[in-house]
């Protein structure tokens, strides 16, 4: 956070959040949060507008070959109609929190009728899905340039709407591999000790996806090594269109000071990469919750978060970030409507 | 849980459960959840209906005597005051999540004027605050009778009002001493060890509670031993109004088969409390969060609870409850509303 004047307003708001009914720090964490989310958007009064999760979905040319998912790579679109038509867990959710929800095509190996379900599923398509990595990079150079900017493109309009925190969530067959690899890349943890069990792999799949993703993780190390460890290669050779998309977005939501609601292991991982392009993108995150997804807990501890929530969760969707978004509402809700001790006629501690 | 038709109750719940389009246990401890409020209503259609919380207030004489308590006595009818003119964090929470709101007169050292509050504030007073335990015991074997059946009254009221989802809260100057000595008697954890900051004494005056607490701990341990323990014998030593009548409250709505949320370390005691009287109570029970009250990690230990978040929080007046309330409602709308497999025509894992 920069000094000087907003220093000022963080005494300001200290000095409200003391003078609340309650005793000294006594609502914890919200209490931080009620601060950092005042300190974001520059004032004492803050509010969470017409808040948003977008899901960005996208196919994996590495899905096709079976080595990664026990799913098969259709049921990426078969999702999104599930998305759209509201019968999914992040459905349920952002119904609950009174969420807006937005599903981008980012790059779905399958053609969705146009204009049927207008407001819901947004075209960014950028492929039929990426190419396979054990055989090719993942996309081409001007591929990723399109996802980047898509994803900005998608949280500057929903800005526009009046939207001032949003959630990211993701779909896509094989991501959690794309996710894995990203992570080893960037926090230097062996790859093996990033893949996880993703949508439930059993032991003996487990294994393949760990050998599997040794030899991608090899092929392209030369590469990144050579590029300093620079993002846009990475997201070329192993990267996904809803991973790049998502890249995107943070920075952009990060520029225009939006609260933004950090979700599980996908998420994170574009994350990492968003971080690389732009430190500050951090300052406006409030980690969600630590996702059941191996692997998750160490790129927390590499970004030094502390998630508001610990359920075992392993969804993906956005479902971490829409069950924390009443926390940080609770965090605005009480700096903004709890009496003070003068208004009450509290008694204060002696 | 008794076994025999439950069993299938079970099996059909989880059943319900894995079609639901995503993989298999990916919603974490959100599915145990909604396993288990479907087994206490005996429906694999569980439903919470009118969820309230109930702030039960009392006064405590050792209050009076600043030994351990660095706010006044007076600070419990002034945030009564500010209960039910709005102004309190639990208030702020119940509107955010649409709980109803009732505060019960447990006890308190003032006279509210009568029908000013109509449906806010339940006049259940069983005198102006308990004795100063330090003299003598806090309260009569009558006083504890009246204020157990008057916490089974209130619950049982709002049971006929369609309520079938409930979190108890307090506020009472002084009653962290309270619990804290009933923490000690039934765990068999040292006092000292039980003993926490309450609403903020410094080190001199922490201190100074643990000492006092020990005198009053040894002055009525024989009482407590020679009655095996009884909990009638620990409330009327050193319970308080509050206390008691939240033991019976637990009583009731278990009996009931509410769903309850329990909240920090003085609710937590009651609950201590209620399950010596009947441990089918914590049955229906669902720990809210751990609260940065010195002593709650050890009892929610005591009770082998796992508590859904963990904040950092130690107001009392039942925010945590309040706070988690949604996680239990998303368990319930996920199991409602997701759609399965087959009815989203979404592929299962090969």
């Amino acid at each position: 956070m920069p000094t000087g004047i907003q220093t000022t307003l963080g005494e300001q708001l200290q000095h409200l959040v003391d003078n609340k009914t309650k005793p000294l720090g006594a609502l914890g964490r919200l209490e931080e949060i009620a601060l950092r989310i005042g300190l974001i958007q520059g004032t004492t009064h803050p509010q969470l507008n017409r808040p948003y999760i977008v899901v960005f979905a996208g196919d994996h040319g590495i899905a096709a070959t079976g080595l990664v998912n026990p799913y098969p790579q259709s049921v990426t679109a078969q999702m999104v109609l599930n998305f759209v038509t509201g019968g999914a867990a992040i459905n349920v959710f952002c119904r609950q929190h009174h969420l807006g929800l937005a599903v981008v095509d980012a790059g779905i190996n399958f053609d969705f009728e146009t204009g049927l379900f207008p407001g819901k599923l947004i075209s960014q398509k950028i492929g039929y899905g990426t190419r396979n990595y054990l055989e090719t990079e993942a996309m081409s150079a001007d591929e990723l340039t399109r996802a980047l900017e898509a994803g900005k493109q998608v949280v500057t309009d929903l800005y526009a709407g009046g939207t001032n925190c949003i959630g990211f969530g993701e779909m896509g067959i094989g991501n959690t591999s794309s996710a894995a690899l990203i992570m080893s890349y960037i926090t230097g943890i062996p790859v093996e000790d990033c893949v996880g069990r993703g949508t439930g792999v059993n032991d003996e799949q487990l294994q393949l996806k760990k050998e599997t993703l040794r030899r991608v993780y090899d092929r392209y190390l030369p590469a990144v090594t050579a590029a300093g460890g620079d993002v846009r290669v990475i997201l070329q050779c192993v990267g996904g269109f809803e991973i790049a998309m998502m890249t995107g977005a943070y920075l952009k939501a990060a520029e225009l000071k939006m609260i933004i609601l950090v979700d599980g292991f996908i998420t994170t991982a574009a994350l990492l990469l968003a971080k690389q392009l732009n430190p500050a993108v951090v300052d406006c995150c409030f980690f969600s919750h630590t996702s059941g997804e191996h692997g998750h807990v160490a790129m927390l501890d590499y970004l030094g978060a502390r998630p508001l929530l610990s359920l075992g969760m392993r969804l993906g969707e956005g479902t971490g970030a829409a069950m924390a978004y009443p926390l940080l509402q609770s965090a605005v809700l009480f700096l903004r409507e709890m009496a003070s001790f003068e208004s009450a006629g509290v008694s204060k501690a002696e």
